[in-house]
């Protein structure tokens, strides 16, 4: 890869039918939709439910994505599993098609691992695959991962796989965790990703890449202008608006907040639905989150509506 | 399922090649010298490095297992994943080959789930199988899994899928919950087992059924002696005789512990290999293990040696 992917880009949730099978029709409408907006697609990450996706399903939705046109190179698939022959087969699959780079959990359900056998896992991944097109963004969630990737685990594999291992989605909410990458790693051509648009705006002030945001799965162009025009005198009032509009979704478990928005901007009650171990919304919550949206007026213009999906 | 299965059960290790493939043929031949020893075989299981599989790996593994001739009524494969359609998919594979019953974690992703997601996902499992020959024994490790399984999650599991829902694995370490679920739960047919044999004895007196437990892969027929004999005048003695064996282990990263053990006593330094992000023991720590066992006088009697395996 030449150019690395920067800017916004959201994790895609996931549109769900009756029986819980993922609808892929109503999902490549909504990334179509995003990629309008000027936003990449982190499909496959912790809030499209990817983790309650079987990986071969995760592997037909890659394929026929790609197969309906979406532009590869906006594409940071999540391919991070517990497994590491999951793991290397959904990697590879991103590279054969074409994928910017994969977003990569570490193994994620033995606690307390050593780095020794993190590095160990993401070697084994990066050789297994093989292909000098493949540029790996560790994931840094620990919150839900419960598996942190250190400093030094990325200083580790900085110095064994150059080029190779190429940035961060930091989800830490920690900012003194962003800013010692930013300045250790990113001169390294390290690209640092925060984990929310709420510092996107300090994230490029200090030579950072972009954001990798749910809420980009519903405001995706404001976000994306933000990413823009960082260096505008209006910039501070536009994380100002951003931080106003997250904080509204923030109150509420955030897959079924984003699904709940999309459902009543596009008209379509089938978005509503999660697959289990997540809930939707009560009507209670859906109604609140509604009404604090629009006292912001917020809303998301263009979204494809049910009618016009298939 | 007419009579379900008691006593102690193995989370059998997994061995690895050189290429990290599980290696199938000393795998076998390990669950042989288990059942030799009066042990079942609880496949895939957290000791089992099982989460560190892909689920084909898993799917192949068993039905390999079955078609050595290994009796299916002595196994109880794990098959909870994170995703919905690959726990269906492992779940009814067990139910076809006549697994005893079946080890389910909750999906482990995503943490501070609800009850009701947790209800929607074990029901989603057990009516997607749709099979009256499944046995669920619900799988309760919260220090690895961080999703806890609640006494209030039980009782209403219990309700929905009498018959269904047969049992627990606590592994817990918790004697209180393990006694609250005897009390409540085990008089209507849902059996506790201890997830490992310090509450063997316990367990046995207050009506529960078993272990399944790590150290049953190297000490089976000591601790299967004391689940057929708990009402003996020796019982006391005979527990903290395992005591002292399990505690040797557990000064160290248990599964490299129980790999190391079954590589020295079976003369078969391959079985040292371990899956990333796990990793084998130091040569000290390997070197310690062995000595403080050899002064409780441990051995494993009849374990196959390398040369004997193919």
């Amino acid at each position: 890869m030449t150019e690395r992917i920067s800017g916004v880009l959201a994790p895609v949730v996931t549109p769900f039918r009756p029986d819980l099978a993922p609808d892929v029709d109503r999902w490549i409408a909504h990334c179509r939709w995003l990629s309008d907006n000027d936003v990449g697609l982190a499909v496959f990450g912790t809030n499209s439910e990817a983790n309650s996706l079987a990986v071969s399903e995760r592997a037909d939705l890659l394929e026929r994505l790609v197969a309906a046109g979406v532009d590869p190179g906006r594409l940071m698939p999540g391919t991070g599993t517990c497994a590491l022959t999951d793991t290397i087969r959904l990697t590879a699959q991103a590279v054969r098609l074409g994928c910017a780079g994969v977003l990569m959990l570490p193994p994620f359900y033995y606690k307390g691992v050593s780095d020794e056998g993190l590095f160990r896992t993401f070697a084994a991944v990066i050789e297994g695959v093989g292909d000098s097109r493949l540029a790996v963004y560790l994931y840094h969630i620990p919150a839900v991962s419960q598996v942190p990737i250190s400093l030094a685990l990325i200083e580790r594999l900085l110095k064994a796989y150059p080029g190779t291992v190429a940035g961060i989605k930091d989800s830490s909410g920690d900012w003194n965790n962003t800013q010692a990458m930013l300045t250790q790693f990113q001169p390294r051509g390290f690209d640092v990703f925060t984990g929310s648009e709420t510092f996107l705006l300090a994230n490029m002030r200090h030579g950072g890449r972009g954001c990798i945001s749910a809420t980009a799965n519903v405001n995706p162009a404001a976000i994306a202008a933000l990413h823009r025009r960082w260096q505008d005198d209006r910039a501070d009032a536009m994380q100002a608006s951003l931080d106003g509009v997250r904080a509204a979704f923030q109150k509420f478990p955030l897959v079924a907040a984003l699904k709940t928005a999309i459902a009543h901007w596009g008209r379509d009650p089938g978005w509503m639905r999660l697959r289990p171990p997540l809930v939707e919304l009560t009507e209670g919550q859906a109604g609140e989150l509604i009404e604090s949206l629009k006292a912001q007026a917020f809303s998301m213009p263009g979204l494809p509506a049910a009618d016009r999906i298939r």
